[in-house]
């Protein structure tokens, strides 16, 4: 089948090299023209020097597959691309979009006759070789037409699974939004597990700073009841950096998904304390508590004369 | 190889099948005499009448896995085995004791040379078929000794993890006490991570009730990176009950873990926020909260002449 | 001075009564006309039938102070008057609305050359006697207007604070959008002081059922570092309720500025986990937490054969 | 009255003056006998050179006031004075001792006849001018006797709360173990508040770093719900340290309640979520959390191949 891609970096370069494996023919696109010229050369692609060629180089009806990072760049490539297209056409965005986003973009491109799918992707820099999970929310038919690009982005479904999932390992969550919504959510959830692993590994190393922490991960893998990609992942983390973790800087970013499910739960009413701990302790690693801290000392400080460290 | 096994419930019971069908010669006492006939029969372990018949039954040295519940019953049992036994045997608890408790059990039994381990042990009712995941904390010789059961009752080793754990999926973390204690961490981290699974499809079922969770569950087992042993389990829960989940009662008991792992974390002052959020939502569940909630809306009352509901 | 009220509910009511104590010319209006009617009989306040008559019953310049609730009634309440009022007239909205709404307002008026101030007004039910704690946002020249009534909305300051704020205690803190921002953050505020509060008192509870709450909180206010309003009211709650406070029902309502300060605080990347621990309380009390509770049991159902409760 | 001090910083010291100036005859001793000296120059106070000396001062029935460090030096101190004085006479601790500590004590003293009475007692340095808030716990007899006391270190008790507690603000609020149970809860409670309006400041601080907070902080004191010592002091503190607080080292110590709170909690399965997220952040204010961190960052790089910042 037919697909553009726009957008080459860690996730879209991947989707990329998965699909021409499968066979079909892509288009890549990036605004870094020596990326375009590489990923076509590696794979195969036929590389595009603008959004404005995009057009010509599909058969209508066209799909072109956005993975560009969210907010603006994915606002405006998808209002660009629009205008591009035609009616019959579909543009699927598979980044990391807040779902409020989706409908009213759904709308926009409707009005035009151009369908859109919003896709959220999981699976990370791995996805090229084990497949991407992806979470897909708008109408059938755009669904249906999209479907052999997302049969050979997808995993084969573990076993398991098939007989909700059949041979595939993608969903139809849902009408526009949905997908966003639900890859939001995972991500809400991610943060909150990642958080208990970090804690429970932190008590873990006070308490004995000897104890070697990747066999710890590596055990838990073998049946036990947290056992998970993200403790695999730890296990590999431990054993590339010591179980001291010494070379890295005790900061994490954060990209906008867990404040995102933290404040549809509060539209909704819904308590969501350990993913709330989770964004938190983000924003303190990177030293946004210090001030609250300060006015702590400051209130000890005036009420008991405790000591108080002065800045120097 | 040769052992006794002290209480035969969900978990002992199955180490008892699992070890017998890998050949070992067992012995088996549980109270409830009608369970170790049956189990017995079953399985071809021989029956004890009385913990008091284990030595006679054992040639020496001896070994005798305790798996019963934590707290007085595995107290009683340990403390009436230790001077059932003789120098140079071997006592084992596999149930989930406070890891304070090894230290001084090991020293009480060391001293009538009756070694002692502490095997965290992991996998539930899956164990059977899986294999267990087990920490184990004590004295190198001890450990050799049991190896062979440690190896039949662990699963084998996946292929990721032997470099670092050899063949079967079992490790020695360290002295007396720290089987007990990663054991307990890893419990605290499953509360945590049940809890950021429990809020994402909570906030996910209140967006949207008409999402079918088990779907949901079932497509982030495909390549996501929140896939784990947990969300399989919810996959298979939401199959089973549906997705609304009406015919369970939201009341979630614990049973210590997560409290001695907030207790250890605040005596080593490392914060374990969502760790501790699992826990008090356990709380509330069981209407802890309600008293708290009172002196809120009685406070509303005062301040604002807030309305607030009149029980009646 | 002379000024309108729109909103004669609890807070407005009482903002009549104390400026009229103090001598002011109030037009009072509210869509309950029994209660316009009411209050203009009891206070000498002019009633007005309709919004329409305000600007009639004013002399230019006009100041107008809307007390109704947040969101649409505030919204509708003010766009109307800015339509029915005159370049140099002012509006005054004294109500909980989101600081959000207050830059567009103060715009949207701005270009009629009406002003607008936001005052956050704190106080409930007892600033009729003891005045009210009002941060008032806006341009100076507006505040500089309204002070007289601002003086006589205000307690007298108290002496620790004169030489900081004079002799009312109120404060321009900013321009529009400030003084609503500012109040925001102290209801964020109370809502964690009420939560620590109740948390405590839930635990001597617990701890002893027969220890008299009132007396404590009472004894507390004897140079505690702990006294404050809050626990005064604590006090009188506890008398009036009893310690068991069995009268009233384990539901907290909230009223969004919880809400709004830890959105703020999550755009502002700053943490607030107590404060975000008290809304998630109150979500919990309203039974919000039950199906991440159902998700917990059938989890620990699916991997431990742990008992759940059915539902009858 | 006659009674003995031991233990003469702050608190202690304090009280001994506010003692002499009722009029009352007081012992003082602390093993700082420069300070010892000094105090009794100071107050009139008579000098005790070891506690062996106390008994040799006092006449019978005699009654020792220890006011040291809990934990070890409360431990000692109690006991040594427990071999040295005689049936009939008191000791009360009105340090932070842990309540569980208080039975055992009371009970040993008891073999020997001597009374014992746990007096929590907040007020910071403050409580010199303003008196004490005293929880007092013990047996009736003993309560009985101290009260001269008692009523001496107290405040003037509040019009509001004189029905309750007579005219001086102290409360015998239980057996054994309850003063310091209450004043335990007290200081969580302190957590609390301290981390709410820790919180908010931090909030108003970064969005708008303009903003004068010793002015908001008074501003509040003027009839706003959140009205409260420590919004008082934390005024105080804004005005001498300047907004930006800047030359205080965001470090927050933690003196054992806060723990003993959440433990209790814990113990009682009472969810207290605000108070815990409190104790973390100390614990965070002082880089506790900066392991976790380090796993966050490591895993995000496992399966993102998100940037982690490298220590250098």
């Amino acid at each position: 089948m037919q697909i553009a891609f726009v957008g080459l970096g860690k996730m879209g370069g991947n989707m990329v090299r998965r699909l021409r494996e499968a066979g079909h023919d892509v288009v890549a696109y990036d605004r870094d023209q020596e990326l375009t010229a590489a990923l076509a050369a590696e794979t195969g692609a036929r590389p595009a020097a603008a959004l404005e060629e995009l057009p010509g180089l599909l058969e209508a009806p066209r799909h072109v597959w956005v993975m560009v990072p969210h907010g603006e760049p994915t606002a405006s490539t998808v209002t660009a691309l629009g205008e591009l297209l035609d009616a019959g056409d579909a543009i699927v965005d598979g980044g990391n979009s807040r779902w409020t986003d989706d409908e009213p973009r759904a709308e926009a491109l409707g009005a035009r006759g151009v369908h859109y799918l919003d896709v959220g992707t999981s699976g990370g820099v791995w996805g090229l070789e084990k497949g991407y999970c992806m979470m897909v929310g708008g109408p059938d038919e755009a669904v249906a037409r999209l479907a052999p690009i997302l049969d050979d982005l997808a995993p084969e479904t573990a076993e398991a699974s098939r007989h909700v999932l059949g041979d595939r390992g993608w969903s139809h969550v849902g009408p526009s939004g949905s997908g966003h919504f639900v890859k939001m959510v995972h991500n809400g959830i991610e943060y909150g597990v990642m958080q208990a692993f970090a804690e429970g590994f932190a008590l873990l190393r006070k308490n004995d700073p000897d104890l070697d922490l990747a066999t710890v991960a590596h055990l838990w893998e073998q049946g036990s009841v947290v056992r998970s990609w993200l403790n695999e992942l730890a296990a590999r983390a431990f054993e590339q950096e010591g179980t001291d973790l010494a070379g890295l800087e005790p900061w994490v970013d954060d990209s906008g998904e867990g404040r995102w499910t933290i404040e549809a739960a509060i539209d909704h009413s819904v308590p969501v304390p350990a993913i709330t701990a989770a964004l938190f302790a983000r924003f303190g690693s990177r030293g946004e508590d210090e001030y609250a801290s300060r006015v702590l000392a400051a209130l000890r400080n005036q009420f008991g004369g405790h000591a108080v460290k002065r800045a120097s």
